[in-house]
């Protein structure tokens, strides 16, 4: 068993002990985290299963147990998704040239000389440059002795007849390569991916918290620090340093030399993009909540001091809304949904949650200020999920006693997002809380007790934890937590009544955002957070944001698609919807006022 | 009399006193300034005719004596050609736009509301900004109220539906006015004009020695400077120094901000673009003599630090070869001679000599590297036409006792340009010197003597001096002037015997440049500096390079007519042509070997 990974210690809860029954027989004595698909697969919990008599059972490969921002790694399994070829999809090419020298009957200029060279041989006939290149052109074209690769960003990919741009110019023939960035920048982590553009591939990835953290962990609070003195220039030069770290870094995992990157594609909530442009982001946090700019204007890598080829354009995708940004429109056409006939539900859970409803006909989203509960702020124990974080906790429906898991296995410290869901669906189920989020005091436990805060329920001894303090959850925090829930559901529940649906009929539930590839999906949805679906219908992406920028930066088609989702996305601006606040009030019970919504959970209450 | 210019002491020899006789008789005892033309239509020399009875005699406006850098003034005399149109010709606009505010009804950006009123009110279509206007964009808007006018640059004059790009926005109506600057970089001068573009009016004008001087006087010494070390750098600051300089000073004097300044026009010769823009010019000086750029991408004012709205266009305009740069082609569009069936000799002496000859069919160029000594470089006494520069000189065949007239009436120091062509034609036409440019040490006067440096003349005593000692002409300067004499003629011989012409065909001599203004012909083809065709061919422009970028500025037309011209400009490179050292060995002379060619020089030596 100790192959076996079982966080719930082995009460059948977590799922994550699920194997594969090849041959035997088994007797299951609890399938609760199978759905019936699985079992007719073959498929049972390893410490729910008892064996009888000889059985062959397959080990799936053991799920990694991936922490935020320890993702990094060199393989990086982010491909495109269908086949790529770069001579129709790229923008970015590389044509090696060789030119006659100049001599007193041909006096034609160098760049003149470069442009003919190129119409030429490669039917490049409308290159415009900028003066930064010109700048290094002569020197280079004498020292490659007139045999260069020029480096081409073409407006139309397979149409060089079409205007283009020339970014570089390198010595001698080195089409063997070409190197772009796809970058997303979050309110709390920004991730960067060197993409190699001919193979379609990315080739590293980095992560790391966003420097602006120290300014303020939300975006409000960036707006407002923006607003004041140099504020907005010290959050711009922030997060260009967490960039350019995560570009050096990527390009030393991928063995490149940053001035090989020739393109960079970013995408990020509305006041991320805002803060990186310099763009002064205060119209969004004021009412009517609007951002300066929904579609930005192609710059230079040198406008925005990245550290990659000054020249490289750097290409901000589009979002549709001060709280719908980039992140989300990219993320759906990375999801797919918006090609599919299925209606899905896309939710970005990052420090808000944004989402979307809709099909391959129809879009329409929005946000909910759920703010950073869920990231640990405003609960008194709450922390980000790095090392120490209590990350999921079972407790016993006997004892009340607990059982955890904490990031990095070492004392815990306090409790990251996931594991606040987890806490707060397993005081439900078990009865420590009711659902309107109040202690039970009367239990047989010294785990619930009044606290300074009023009830509150000991997760960790101080004799456990790395401060010597007790890890606690308190009233205050619960109710901090049924808000941030409450507002995201009523989110869902708008977004469907708005266009007559009932959130039954979701055919899937794409989640993305780091903070959802740790969800639990049943704990979730047994607080409410989730709507109560089918569990087959939920889907953990990941960082769909930067998997958009990743397919922008390799597809022209890919990027048209981002722009054509923003401009047929429709916004739904909840503080001008009154149904918005009845249904929030509805949600701040667990799971819900009408538990007929959350069927599943109403049967594990019974 | 002394209302008259005289410069030449009332020898008949500059022509400048001419009046004309309106009624009465009056002999004429020399008309050698005055064309057949000029005496049919009544014109006499003041100094060269005698009354006979009453007459009635008009006093022409008397000869302005300009100095350089003197000739700025707030009355600008530079107008544009043919009546101006803004809206068909000039692509600088201002549109004034009210704005719905925004709300939560209606939540479009501010970049998207702005593009949104200006297409529906104005029509355009197509409107791109770069992120620093966007930058500034919220807090105008809602400072304004929402009522703003932008600032646009059209592709196409008239033709708001084309790509256009919002340059400024500014609060409020103010479409009153749009001001845009034409600038020209010369060697040894630059030139700014400040040019109101509703009006197409020179507004103020402001010039100065390009600061540059000090790191070389000629494109050659600038362009070994530009080599080393920071050499480029220091050289693009200066002239960047020497353009803000005058930018401020002409917008002063227009009463505009220079932030209102929202387009500039640029020309000068090839090493002088290179330099403004920082690319490497080495490949200049080197054989083949290569330039890196000669059709300039358009740059905005930000990336060459011109103090002016950061985000204006700067349009430098094309020059067609190292030596035959944007002010040969712009200076050739403003004289107008491209689109005439007359055979035209233009031809800009600076520290080169640049030449075009030509017709609206055809036009081929050149240049001479005929050194700065018409500048005053390489010639002992010689020095700019500054205070104390003796610039006209005539020579008693008598006595060989020279007349002067000093720049700024005060005691000489030295010799100018015009000053040298004077004395030399003088010291010929009196036989001080031979067609060699051997002094006769014959002669009964003192003036001529043996120096350290061979034969000499004295023009001044050092007791008439400032700094006490004599102002000579030696052997040795003569030498150097006979050399860039013989260059520019060579130039000439050159260029119309590669067409199959005689340098006699030519209907027109345009002459631009500074220096070209204060030449004076007579003496001048005296020395075989310029063709010996009838005078009233010759028109002197003044700076045609910047009335060029002047017309550029004003007009897309015109700006296209430069660009078509670099096109069709075939241009000869000199050291490439094998009969250039012959032209050049034959011109080393006074006039000329072949006298022939100077058949009014020849008749006044008889």
């Amino acid at each position: 068993m100790n192959e076996l990974n079982v966080p719930c210690g082995g009460q059948g809860r977590c799922g994550r002990c699920a194997v594969i029954v090849d041959e035997g027989r088994v007797r299951r004595r609890s399938t609760q985290r199978l759905s019936p698909e699985d079992v007719a697969a073959g498929f049972a919990l390893a410490c729910q299963t008892v064996v009888d008599g000889d059985a062959v059972v397959t080990i799936p490969p053991q799920e990694r147990i991936e922490r935020h921002l320890k993702t990094e790694k060199k393989a990086v399994s982010i491909v495109f998704p269908y086949p790529y070829d770069p001579q129709t999809q790229q923008p970015m090419q590389r044509y090696f040239v060789q030119l006659d020298p100049p001599s007193l009957e041909d006096q034609t200029a160098d760049w003149a000389r470069l442009q003919r060279g190129l119409r030429q041989e490669h039917g490049l006939q409308q290159l415009t440059a900028t003066l930064p290149v010109l700048q290094q052109l002569g020197r280079t074209l004498r020292q490659a002795e007139w045999q260069v690769t020029a480096v081409v960003e073409l407006s139309t990919p397979g149409r060089p007849q079409d205007s283009a741009r020339l970014v570089d110019v390198l010595p001698g023939d080195q089409t063997g390569a070409m190197w772009g960035a796809a970058v997303d920048i979050g309110t709390t982590t920004v991730t960067v991916l060197l993409v190699d553009l001919q193979t379609g591939e990315a080739k590293a990835r980095a992560a790391d918290y966003n420097a602006q953290i120290g300014r303020g962990e939300d975006v409000i609070s960036r707006i407002v620090y923006a607003s004041k003195g140099q504020g907005l220039t010290d959050l711009q030069r922030l997060v260009r340093e967490t960039i350019n770290t995560l570009l050096a870094r990527a390009c030393r995992r991928g063995g490149v030399d940053p001035r090989h990157v020739h393109k960079v594609v970013i995408t990020g909530n509305t006041t991320m993009l805002h803060l990186l442009m310099a763009v002064p982001p205060e119209p969004i946090r004021l009412t009517p909540y609007i951002p300066t700019v929904n579609d930005w204007p192609m710059v230079r890598a040198e406008e925005l001091g990245l550290a990659v080829n000054p020249e490289a354009g750097v290409d901000c995708l589009p979002g549709i809304a001060s709280y719908v940004g980039a992140d989300i429109t990219a993320g759906m056409v990375s999801t797919g949904a918006c090609d599919s006939k299925a209606l899905s539900l896309f939710l970005d859970i990052g420090t808000n949650g944004e989402m979307v409803l809709g099909d391959c006909d129809w879009l329409i989203s929005c946000a909910c200020s759920a703010g950073p509960a869920f990231e640990g702020a405003g609960v008194h124990y709450g922390m980000r999920a790095t090392e120490g974080a209590i990350e999921e906790v079972w407790i016993s429906e006997q004892t009340y006693e607990p059982t955890y898991r904490v990031i990095g296995e070492v004392q815990p410290r306090g409790l990251c997002g996931s594991g606040l869901i987890s806490l707060l669906a397993e005081m439900f189920i078990t009865g420590v809380i009711d659902k309107g989020g109040n202690f039970n005091l009367d239990l047989n436990t010294d785990r619930v007790r009044s606290g300074g805060h009023g009830g509150e329920y000991v997760v960790a001894w101080g004799s456990e934890t790395e401060h010597g303090r007790d890890v606690v959850i308190t009233k205050v925090d619960i109710d901090n937590l049924l808000r941030a829930k409450a507002a995201i559901y009523a989110g869902f529940d708008v977004l469907a009544k708005s266009v007559g649906l009932d959130l039954s009929d979701v055919e899937q539930v794409l989640i993305g955002g780091a903070f959802g590839q740790y969800i639990n999906v049943e704990k979730a949805v047994q607080i409410g957070l989730l709507p109560d679906v089918e569990w087959d219908r939920f889907q953990f992406l990941g960082n769909t944001s930067v998997r958009g920028a990743f397919m922008a930066l390799l597809s022209r088609e890919m990027r048209d698609r981002v722009a054509e989702i923003a401009n047929r996305m429709t916004y739904l601006e909840l503080s001008a919807d009154n149904s918005f606040y009845e249904a929030f009030t509805s949600a701040l019970f667990l799971p819900h006022t009408e538990i007929d919504r959350f069927p599943s959970v109403a049967a594990l209450l019974k």
